[in-house]
């Protein structure tokens, strides 16, 4: 059990952020979590949406969309825009008293561009815990504000860069950790959580440790689209994060979900 | 003179934000400004540009934008996603402190969906003073953030509203003023403010009072366009707000614009 004044992370994705009720839902759930929390958006397929609609062309490389000048005006629009202020408008009818935040704002996060070798993904960042603003996002918790991130960060010098939306969560917890605030991390998903048997919802993989997950990948149960899920989670408890929690958005006050712990 | 506790909130339009150059050169104005500060941004032909793209009508009224649900959409991604973010990374590498707002942030501002008769605008909202959270804003300038506000409120029960950025700017300096912090409210244009003759840059008036204002309109000399922006002025004057200016964005720090005052 974590204590009281633990700080829980939260990461959702495509598949609460694309589906409204399912969105409304987890608004209902997430407002009833107790103690101080912090939530972190990914896209979806609105992104996608716009710019096929924009006639810009989505290439993704290792699952990482490549964000040219268009692409990146695209998904500020989605995940800064429509996204983010679709969901803190929810909280906010739930009681959550949320704010909306890029990197930008307040300086919160700074990223670093990725080198464009061996792959130019173009305005994409890279976040260190270095780079969390650590100050501030303790001046909103303390202030009872729930800050709600989406992957759009800055470097500091007038250039916005797309992050991977795991890396902000993970960078986030991992900070605070850091400065001596313990914090949890919670992946929701659309599943229960790691899955022994992917067609079979009671297989669930109640917890797993580092040598397990070896061994898991080694067989073939974890499979690709969790490995970097995954690795970033134990990086990040390697890191002080206290626990990484991987369940399903659906229900996330109920189910346990795959708990990832060092040893 | 205001004193050096006056809050100035700074209100710019479509000439600042569809220009990048006009909006680099206001950033660094802005940012050599003293005192503390709140900037409000309206939208520009980006908007506009937008919905052509996506194959949205465009329907407009006394110069008001009908705000339909795809609409709202595309308001939302531009004004709270690419042109508040983009204001709030180029004032962060000038060294100001920014945080993008829209209403529902931190609920800071609300508005009410505005009547359906005699015209219905859809999604838009108006804002009272009383749906000011002056608190927040007042603990965001007390740490030197400095708010940026798009025209995207909320009405507190999950739906967003599409407002008046004047509006915004307006009921934001009568709220602060209500609650006795003095305000000072500055709408910057393309023009380097009342123009006795349009074509004649040097025909400025330097002042304006509300008898003067009546019979200015009644020669014709401020037209149809002006009337809303020096209509809400006066309103906020005389609910307490200390000075309104009009006045060149171009040159904020330097042009004195035409100032509006009660006598």
């Amino acid at each position: 059990m974590t204590g009281s004044d633990t700080i829980t992370i939260f990461k959702i994705g495509g598949n609460v952020v694309d589906n409204p009720s399912a969105l409304d839902a987890f608004a209902k759930d997430f407002a009833g979590i107790e103690g101080k929390k912090i939530l972190v958006h990914g896209g979806g397929k609105e992104a996608t949406g716009l710019n096929e609609r924009l006639g810009i062309k989505t290439v993704m490389i290792e699952g990482r969309r490549v964000t040219d000048r268009s692409t990146l005006d695209s998904v500020t629009m989605v995940y800064a825009g429509l996204i983010n202020k679709r969901i803190v408008t929810l909280l906010q009818a739930e009681g959550v008293d949320a704010l909306g935040l890029t990197g930008a704002d307040a300086d919160v996060i700074r990223a670093a561009r990725r080198s464009p070798y061996p792959i130019d993904y173009g305005f994409v960042g890279d976040i260190a815990p270095e780079g969390v603003n650590v100050e501030f996002i303790n001046f909103l918790l303390t202030h009872d504000i729930v800050p709600v991130f989406c992957a759009i960060m800055h470097n500091g010098e007038g250039q916005l860069l797309n992050c991977n939306a795991d890396g902000v969560a993970s960078a986030v917890a991992i900070a605070l950790a850091k400065s001596g605030i313990p914090t949890e991390l919670i992946y929701c998903f659309e599943k229960d959580g790691v899955l022994r048997d992917i067609d079979d919802a009671s297989s669930l993989i109640a917890s797993i440790n580092a040598s397990e997950y070896a061994a898991l990948k080694e067989q073939g149960i974890i499979n690709k689209g969790m490995i970097p899920k995954i690795d970033t989670a134990f990086k990040a408890i390697a890191q002080g994060v206290e626990a990484v929690t991987i369940k399903n958005s659906a229900n996330i006050t109920n189910s346990k979900g795959t708990r990832l712990s060092p040893i």
